[in-house]
């Protein structure tokens, strides 16, 4: 299968070499991510695409200043919703009966469910889930760089709220989950790029229920 | 891009015809979930394969009555770790080492760094972060069923602990996260089949900061 072969080719680069990724490709990453499923297909989660080098640079210190962060092309910020709130729910669903064109009772029921649930919980439960549906589109994107033969570092090690700052996220109602810095691996500067991919074997990872 | 035609090509089926998938093709998409990046490379969950249909039977009343749970043909159910102990840290830093072939320095204060850290956390805090982790494995599955022509619905919609009772998930340490049914599209009894795929304008997802 082809998506085991790129799932392979792919690392977490740990230096790159500043060289532009084509706008096209990043379109196509972004895509993926775009059509990621998601709980309800809420979608709860905003992708902000640092190309500015400033801006770059004033995350690199609260990112254990790992120096993929300013060497990448696009550094791609998964900022999940602060909380479900009903215009949010309200806008995807509205949007769902625009594109196909008409309302149907069992959907309008579940919006009213999702109403009468998801904004009355803890706020910080609702980011916990939100962020967990950005991880999905996070790993579509993953697989789409994969495909696109540019390399990209999943990278959790970084200050949240400090992100959050630098870029004006809680303002928007949005708050840092997980970053992806988009670019090409420099091999001489790498200290992975020559060790072997480890992952537990199937047997600790798997177990048939039949 | 090929990606993009799998996942254009996806959707959560809402009805299945209880044919067998290949196990052939189970395999290679547990081997993309296998193959996914996680946290510090901790793959901290476990993927029950569930093919005996009395346990999808006394699952699919606690999963609202869902009728694929039962018309799958295998049952994927992606369990986190309830907590990060040192054991389980140490056993991906010596699978590590035994399968590169050498100790190094940095590596095992990297080690040391976790041990120092994520065992001494809430288990609420650390299952949250372990389940972030199962998502991207469960992303890169739903690609990889695509990829193999075969239907996946990706499920939130259960009762977390009374599957973790029917499978005994506790007494491991793991919490069930997230299902993914395995199987046929049955399109006659399907009414998402076929309704146009909805997702946000690119615009409402990205913002790129020049």
């Amino acid at each position: 299968m082809e998506l085991l072969d790129k799932l392979n080719w792919r690392y977490a680069a740990k230096a790159m070499n500043g060289k532009a990724v084509p706008e096209e490709k990043v379109e196509r990453i972004l895509e993926a991510a775009r059509l990621a499923p998601t709980s309800s297909g809420l979608q709860p989660f905003e992708i902000f695409v640092v190309k500015n080098q400033d801006i770059k640079e004033q995350i690199k210190p609260i990112a254990w200043n790992q120096r993929v962060i300013t060497e990448c092309s696009h550094l791609l910020v998964f900022a999940a919703w602060d909380t479900y709130t009903a215009d949010r729910i309200n806008y995807m669903f509205d949007l769902t009966n625009d594109i196909r064109g008409f309302k149907n009772e069992g959907w309008e029921n579940y919006r009213q469910m999702l109403l009468n649930s998801y904004p009355q919980k803890d706020a910080e439960e609702n980011f916990n889930h939100a962020a967990k549906q950005a991880y999905i589109a996070f790993s579509q994107a993953i697989a789409a760089a994969a495909f696109e033969g540019v390399d990209a570092t999943p990278m959790e090690g970084f200050d949240p709220e400090a992100v959050d700052k630098i870029l004006g996220l809680r303002e928007k109602g949005l708050r840092s989950a997980v970053l992806l810095p988009l670019g090409y691996r420099e091999e001489e500067n790498d200290w992975l790029v020559n060790l072997v991919k480890v992952r537990k074997p199937m047997e600790d990872l798997v177990t048939v229920i039949d």
